[in-house]
């Protein structure tokens, strides 16, 4: 996928763009998931942005996080209203600069963004998948990234990057496939959940499986749990955000067109509109099957069970690290990161962490482009792509 | 009501108790809401344990939360398998020693455990109120608390406490009726709900009205809205724990049956058992419509619109003030109760402040009893009730 920056338009976009697609793990040669259940063929829709040099040494994979996908930066139509989701880290000049580096970015495999997932049609029925697609796990999502990266017979990486359940990709990354990282930079993450989080996740889980609409996951051609699922992503949106910044942005602040209270059981506040606006929102771009199967491979994330311990896991690792966490964000705390610091550093590991201060909560990884892009420049400024 | 000890059973336990009603604002004298609306008849049903001394000066006025009622201590009958909630704290010899204090609760208004609520039949109607009943607020559950406490010819309570929606009661009542109200002890509360606090409330009341089941509030006499009830006290439970207790309780424990993952969607984490174990039990205590009504009376209190300001609101007050916070709160943080405290100290008033070390989050109210009890003790101990 060649990017075209429209000239004059705007000169740090990586302009228009197009979603590409790769099939492998046709049967009978499927590929064996970490539950042991066979799934293939695998399509894993995928961006590239820039361009792969000669000694192919300059790829940075980016990870999408829960509601992500493939679609990082610029662009499909110039009608577009909005760009990719990282527009503001990925094109010429920016963090992770296509002038410089060859970006490529998958959607994972379970979500409803062109990856094969629950509503892809199985091919065993000729029918959506639903509940009967296997359950998926952050190693499967990266097995299956692993296969996009030989495809474009690259043998090491020069980065992996990601925030939320990328960052969890990361670190599968580091520790799985060690000789093929060379930098990981995980962002408000964590090695795995903590008992909160997976309780929030079952939270969003129950609200979507409590509503009729959701019919056992067979709601494909009909509207599904429309209703559930905006309020999975309620709470969840709640999570991502910090008090601090919910009461920067709303306070106490009623509807602008409302003085006083009603007394009534509409929204009144300003912060209940919002959520229910993105709650409904999100219903119109997401498939309710993939919030319930990725929430569920966040959960099962355990980095140090596969491995004899979160020491044993990171000590695999050969890639350099640049940690990043949030000052303000309660659901992914810092203190997950400094865990994941202590153990590479007790490793020997090169490792640089950095508490963002930031009052946006778990979302920052998405808002604090600035102080993000000095960051990462500065971490593959002291180690660049090698020419050959 | 009599307090009735069983010899021999439990001596600090106020024994066997009955719950009382009490019946005021009959047409055409309804009480006026805030909201302007008029509600009448109104029943209260409350108890009461210990004896009213001959000064009416030993009460104190127990304040209820969000899924509390007005059976605060003992048993309804000998084969009660559990007490009332707050038993612990009050009885011979506890905290609210019923040996010196005469303990009275009433259910709040909008509530469904006796009071009148969404689920009372509406005179004008002969069926249940529904959402025709009108909205409370804070300040009009503590009017209706008011006639309770005249209904026992008590000028002045010799105290008031609660925790979380009972604190705010308590300072309602300290602030709009100084002169009846010699303490004040509220625990883990806020004078107003930041933007996140109306967040998790506004997501529970979307899980209840996204139910079929709730069907506009006119469910009475089917099922009602009862797995979205259940989510919207999934949601609270989270936000009651500490990230820190539920991992101590649940970590990633797998359910006991279970010794890996089923990769499946069912639960399999204890913390999501435990989750919708709790969910599912308190939709058959709880009247949804109440939930609706309760949680939007803790959304509206803000405590210093009514008097220009919190510094001026509570000036007004002559109580004694005992504020506690829980460290592990995030939902009634420590920082909130500091608010009251810096503007008591402004104004001149007795206030102690102590912020509990408990890892308990903002359950801690129920159950740091060991704490409490020496707090409380110790308060009052420097100030008993007059005895004429």
């Amino acid at each position: 996928m060649a990017a075209k920056p429209e000239p004059g338009r705007d000169d740090r976009s990586v302009g228009l763009v197009e979603t590409q697609y790769l099939t492998f793990a046709e049967p009978p040669d499927e590929m064996v998931l970490t539950s042991g259940a066979k799934l293939g063929p695998i399509t894993l829709a995928y961006e590239t942005y820039g361009q792969l040099n000669p000694a192919r040494s300059n790829a940075i994979l980016v990870l999408h996080a829960l509601s992500g996908d493939a679609h990082v930066a610029g662009r499909h139509t110039p009608e577009d209203r909005k760009p990719g989701w990282w527009d503001e880290m990925v094109g010429p000049g920016k963090a992770l600069d296509t002038n410089r580096y060859f970006v490529l970015c998958a959607n994972v495999i379970g979500g409803c963004k062109g990856s094969t997932g629950p509503n892809s049609i199985n091919p065993a029925t000729g029918k959506p998948y639903g509940l009967r697609f296997p359950v998926v796990t952050i190693q499967d999502m990266v097995a299956a990234q692993v296969k996009l990266v030989d495809h474009f017979g690259i043998d090491q990486l020069y980065a992996v990057i990601g925030g939320s359940m990328g960052g969890m990709q990361a670190l599968q990354w580091a520790v799985a496939y060690p000789d093929r990282v060379r930098h990981c930079i995980p962002l408000a993450t964590t090695h795995r959940l903590t008992a909160q989080g997976i309780a929030f996740n079952a939270v969003g889980r129950q609200a979507i499986m409590s509503d009729p609409g959701w019919a056992g996951g067979d709601y494909y051609g009909g509207p599904g749990p429309t209703r559930g699922l905006a309020v999975a992503r309620m709470v969840g949106h709640v999570t991502y955000l910090s008090e601090e910044a919910m009461r920067l942005k709303f306070h106490r602040k009623l509807r602008p067109d409302q003085e006083s209270y009603h007394y009534a059981f509409e929204n009144e506040f300003q912060v209940e509109t919002y959520l229910e606006y993105h709650g409904k929102g999100f219903v119109g771009r997401f498939d309710a099957n993939s919030y319930l199967y990725i929430t569920k491979a966040m959960d099962y994330f355990d980095l140090g069970a596969d491995w004899g311990g979160l020491g044993n896991a990171l000590a695999r690792a050969d890639a350099r690290f640049l940690i990043v966490s949030v000052s303000s964000d309660w659901l992914f705390p810092t203190s997950r990161s400094r865990l994941l610091v202590q153990h590479l550093q007790a490793a020997g590991k090169d490792v640089t962490f950095v508490e963002l201060q930031s009052p946006y909560g778990h979302d920052a990884f998405l808002l604090e482009v600035e102080a993000l892009t000095a960051l990462i420049e500065a971490f593959f400024a002291a180690d660049p792509p090698r020419e050959s």
